[in-house]
């Protein structure tokens, strides 16, 4: 097991990752939350393997515990889920010492931890990822949200969960579609700031079939521990949290227009590698880099473009959280392991989009 | 005009108190935001006096205004009207740098506050609080929400304004029912603090019919330094900021009970007078000052007590945010001008409300 210790304005938690660690989440939840109910979150599909250990476990650390699930995909994380969430915690009884717990993937992650951030204005929450997307980026950190009819992630809250039990050994259960799309966001961080990583990735594609636990471990500890470095330095996203948004401007623009029906790390994976052409065509970015992030985005079956017209893809990101009045904060590619947040006029950022697609 | 500093975590800002502050409000969110867009959240009769001075306000300080008119009431303050202002913000091109404009009374603040807390994971917002009870209490301290089909308040944010523009003048279109109402928040500042304003109020009841400026202005500034002065203590309600409960426990089941029929101000005026009575009976308050807090109610034509049981009460006041597990933190009335947090067993909540009505 490997913990990462994260430091914020809302305290310091640890994200514990390694196999076998589901059984210990009462105790966890016991020590870094506290209270004396609590409330698991999860979907179906997390339920049907899960939800019984996570019970169990949290009843044996003295917890009366309720629980909801929800239907497994985007489509899940709505204003009108949280509102019902809101009405089911306050129907459990819950008080606001009392401990929520998110069980799943980043759709359970995102939409458990804004009904924390909110229920009588906050409560403790702790996250228990069970997908690799999860794992490596959105149960750490503090960033919480549903979306809107108008886009993604548009309503949320900064709050930190008081601790994060990423058990590897709940990736055997991922399917195996959703392992691979996971994956675009590890390119993303080797891309972001580990070179080394990155070649790993070269090296030997991170397929589902022959993952093993030590591997696991290895990249998801990466990950984290990149993200938690950023994370410290930059809570609310005034700066260099920025760079964790590489390929998000793109790719949440081409998951938009997919209607959601592609996954987050594809989208992600695409807008990478589009960010990455365009860069080159600019100067940016060596030529070699940008070949070789599309080689590793196709060997682990992912997308490096998107059929998606310019003008579509334009006028959905520039409705993107990181637009400042007509300017828009993107990241630019560099080369392997290096990023520059950048901001660039609206029509610039359209000039991208069209000579990266 | 008066200028109160208030310092929180999340930055400074100032509330300005005095008459005929409204046509500064652009320059103010210039100043203290910042931002392209504002979004002007109010209600119909708040709209019809001040929505039009407002918006050229905002238009002459080189925003793009858009606003959002919604019907009057706490009726309004549900999670689907969050909802729905959420979209509202999306649809007009809000950034998250761009400025929310609460222009009313408490309905309006919470609502416009908690959706600025959330929209895009927190945008800046001004309050301009139009009604007696906005002025002295919602309207300083970052305190935002909406209610749940469960009760009042169950979701919101700590999310700070930016600014706080409190125009009395504004005083003179609220109708006598509302102010009289309002009153209650001002007894109870003056039974939590200060003695002195409490003598005023039974020098001279507080009515609208003889209300001039600089009164009105002395008061509001006086309730919001008190209220300046707790929140600095204690940001996010752990201890010292509990006091400024006082009244609100019994008040808030007193409200629920009714259906949300009556005032705020008088359900928490009722159940001041219900805590200073039991707190004679324990032989906590001398019983002289429990006295004089029922004559000033009165004398304001509030409420003293109310007709619901006391087994009502108890079930609706026992699904407070302040339970913590079997118990609950009440705020007792030690005389005027002294009240004490205590935590006390769910089973003497219940005997107090018993002895107090």
């Amino acid at each position: 097991m490997q913990t990462i210790a994260v430091s914020t304005s809302q305290g310091a938690y640890e994200v514990r990752i390694g196999p076998g660690l589901l059984p210990s989440i009462g105790r966890a939840a016991r020590e870094a939350a506290g209270g004396a109910r609590a409330f698991v979150v999860t979907d179906e599909n997390v339920a049907a393997h899960y939800l019984a250990g996570a019970v169990a476990s949290l009843e044996a650390a003295g917890y009366a515990v309720s629980s909801r699930v929800l239907p497994a995909g985007e489509a899940t994380k709505t204003m009108a889920s949280l509102t019902a969430l809101l009405e089911d915690l306050a129907a459990a009884g819950m008080a606001r010492d009392d401990c929520v717990v998110a069980l799943g993937g980043g759709v359970i992650g995102d939409l458990a931890g804004f009904a924390a951030a909110v229920y009588m204005r906050g409560c403790p929450y702790i996250q228990v990822p069970t997908s690799l997307l999860a794992m490596v980026d959105s149960s750490v950190g503090g960033k919480t949200a549903v979306d809107l009819a108008a886009g993604k992630n548009l309503a949320g809250a900064f709050w930190q969960p008081r601790a994060v039990i990423a058990d590897v050994t709940t990736l055997e259960t991922v399917s195996d579609e959703l392992f691979r799309d996971s994956v675009g966001e590890v390119i993303k961080y080797g891309v972001l700031g580990d070179a080394g990583l990155f070649a790993e990735l070269e090296r030997a594609p991170l397929v589902k079939a022959d993952l093993d636990m030590r591997r696991a471990e290895d990249v998801v500890s990466r990950c984290v521990a990149m993200k938690r470095d950023v994370v410290e330095a930059d809570e609310r996203e005034g700066g260099i949290r920025q760079t964790l948004n590489l390929g998000h401007t793109v790719g949440h623009a081409i998951e938009s227009a997919s209607g959601f029906a592609l996954g987050h790390g594809s989208c992600v994976a695409a807008g990478l590698a589009i960010m990455a052409r365009a860069c080159v065509r600019r100067g940016l970015c060596p030529a070699a880099d940008a070949a070789r992030i599309e080689a590793v985005i196709a060997a682990h079956g992912l997308p490096v473009t998107s059929d998606v017209g310019t003008g579509i893809l334009f006028d959905l990101a520039r409705s993107d959280k990181k637009r400042h009045g007509e300017r828009m904060n993107v990241v630019l590619v560099r080369g392997i392991g290096a990023v520059e947040v950048r901001s660039v006029p609206l029509a610039e950022l359209k000039g991208l989009i069209e000579e990266g697609r």
